[in-house]
């Protein structure tokens, strides 16, 4: 996939113009994706992210709800994108001292693939993150929002290049 | 701002519980903010994006209007954020040899700020570029989504640290 | 369905977090599901809204639009339920002396059921009445709102126990 | 406000017709509103439901958020009601042997009470439990959905008449 | 407002570039707007939804109340439009041999019009009307969608030419 | 299909109340649907969109993006519509001296028509157009709103009546 060509970007006409592309000759398969972003804080504020593990701290159950929630209206955010019948989304939280990892999990039964699925809960779920600390770091980062593997469809298995 | 004690996370209650924070005692002030990311990819897509500066490519005016339409419904994405009538938006692209920059301005006049919504405002662009360039670029990414200033409500003018 | 064995709840994974899950596995069935609620209110406000019988007043057909436009929305207001088509939606109303029962049937032929949307039927369609009322009955009470019978899926006809 | 003549519905016109009625005139004053509602389900659901004041679950916190962002939707859910914009909301859960208590708290300074928001927090907030549970207790019910208390507007203080 | 030059186009900056224009600095007025259209269908077809003034048939309501819900979320359909807390919303019917004239008027108190909340309004119940008899009349026209008349702004009272 | 005869309409049952028919047992085939209207508004004004042929202006891009945007939420907008996926959308401008005709086409493999998306879509992008305009030409009209031509279904291809 890294290697076809840049012709011309698929969601274009031969005149430029923007258009949802007719996907519907495509195969239906079994696909899924799955993205992440690092986001970046002080060390003080992911511990108080992190008292989330503890009884009665919501941090992270908000989050996960919105990037849940976001991935299931990502064709009303993205203009070009399908609706699409997800049937199952995931979101995910990892620590190291100063940053906190967010990747999410989408799948689907269909015609067209769920990365902007999977990369919209994480955006999603990143910008809840920022709206809880920004009282106490404002200078906080989403970082490397990206996909890291994709499977079905066309193409197969993808996976990221190290 | 960047020196507030990293006290208790404002969205939670005393128990820990989310919840929307009550702003009805804030003064209605003139707020503005603008955020930025830089969406990482390869030159030839650059340039393949960059031909939008030519007639009749919409590539960066879908972006674009996807930008000004989240920040519109940025309160319904992001759980704890409040409603708000925003005043204006706008999504600005600037260009380098392998990246894009994506930052947004929002405003308003009220008792809440707008950091969210310019956040939202470039996320949503970042999100519909990547969806624009990821059958060519599937190693694209959205980098360094950031808060850069900030004005009115009680702290005034904030601006980030070079 | 009743004696299922209230093990973990299914929309936690094995460490209690929320998460979409997976029904990529199940079988595509013709689903139904019905649920109803009870509206009481006062006598002369159940007159007022009957007055709907007669030509020119809009109360129940308002509340029977705002419920079925809720079921459609059910996967955006409910967080772990999964987006699917709607084959048909009907919302109805009977009436005794002081009280107005809301009633409704969803049907889908896909891979999960349709409980949700029905309910959410019911709910939207009596938080509509709540709202058409409140002004000449604010302790009117939406009442008994429950799922009275299913179809299909891998458990079959349910129905409740009497 | 309870002896209120039970006139016309105001929510229609003399005809009848349906409309969003003219609240420009009314002044803008600080409104609060609370609402509740009982989830009745079975002893050992109740106590799967409030695993969650143990670290890593998330049921609770996923029906608050439903609830507060429910809330936030109501004037799209809820055909003749104001686009308000709520200056809080919080969602509150209680216990008993065999039920669930779920109350909501909106607030605005506008020209238009709250009612309807709080009523839907509570509401979704109810849907999103049934939805949690029903694989185990299909026959959970809620109960009881009614405006509590309310404070601002015309009419002032008005508390549910024990 | 007829004569104004016809210049650059507002929404638009110097660049050319899309964009929600700052009304931050424009006065609060109490605003109105008038549109609306022409339905063209045959006389069997109006008779069909004229049975709606009898009892029991709900054609005009439902078309009513998918212009008043149309009208809330006018920023939302329209990119570049402003959010705002509409005061109120009226859409109406009348009929002639074969056609049925669909108008709404919208109210605000803002910095800025509501013209497009009213067309948006006529817009979505003409789009109704067509659905419900598309499959009696697939060749009906929803003709001559306008606005009528303004008030508040700037510019005061506008009316149409006739 | 116009010789259908116009019987009852079949968004009501037999009592007259409007409900979401079931199409659960019709056949998925491939629909299509065209639509078109002509927005009309002054030669200088048409000038002005016009210049969007050149470089850096946003006014059809804008209006396209808004279209393909509606047609998505066709379900949501219209209270009868069912929810379905669809496959493509496009959108598509032509100009004479005074006018600018909009037509959209809409694909998807399903159990029920796609002429509310195509409609949807030409109505949301000629109200785009409006928005756009209403400075410099408030007299502007979108007219001739109709179906051009759909396939697919029990009634395969239907071609409108020149």
């Amino acid at each position: 996939m890294t290697d076809a060509p840049p012709s011309a970007l698929t969601h274009l006409d031969s005149d430029g113009r923007a258009r949802m592309v007719d996907v519907g000759g495509k195969d239906v398969t079994d696909r899924t994706a799955t993205a992440s972003a690092r986001f970046l804080t002080r060390p003080d504020v992911v511990a108080l992210v992190r008292a989330d593990d503890l009884p009665k701290a919501d941090v992270l159950a908000t989050a996960r709800i919105a990037g849940i929630q976001g991935a299931k209206r990502t064709s009303d955010l993205i203009p070009l994108c399908h609706p699409l019948d997800l049937s199952s989304v995931s979101v995910d939280f990892d620590f190291d001292e100063s940053s906190i990892v967010v990747s999410a999990t989408a799948k689907t039964r269909g015609r067209t693939g769920v990365e902007m699925e999977a990369l919209t809960a994480v955006a999603i779920a990143g910008l809840t993150l920022h709206d809880m600390v920004k009282a106490v770091d404002p200078e906080a980062i989403l970082d490397d929002l990206k996909l890291v593997e994709k499977t079905g469809g066309k193409r197969g298995h993808w996976t990221r290049n190290a």
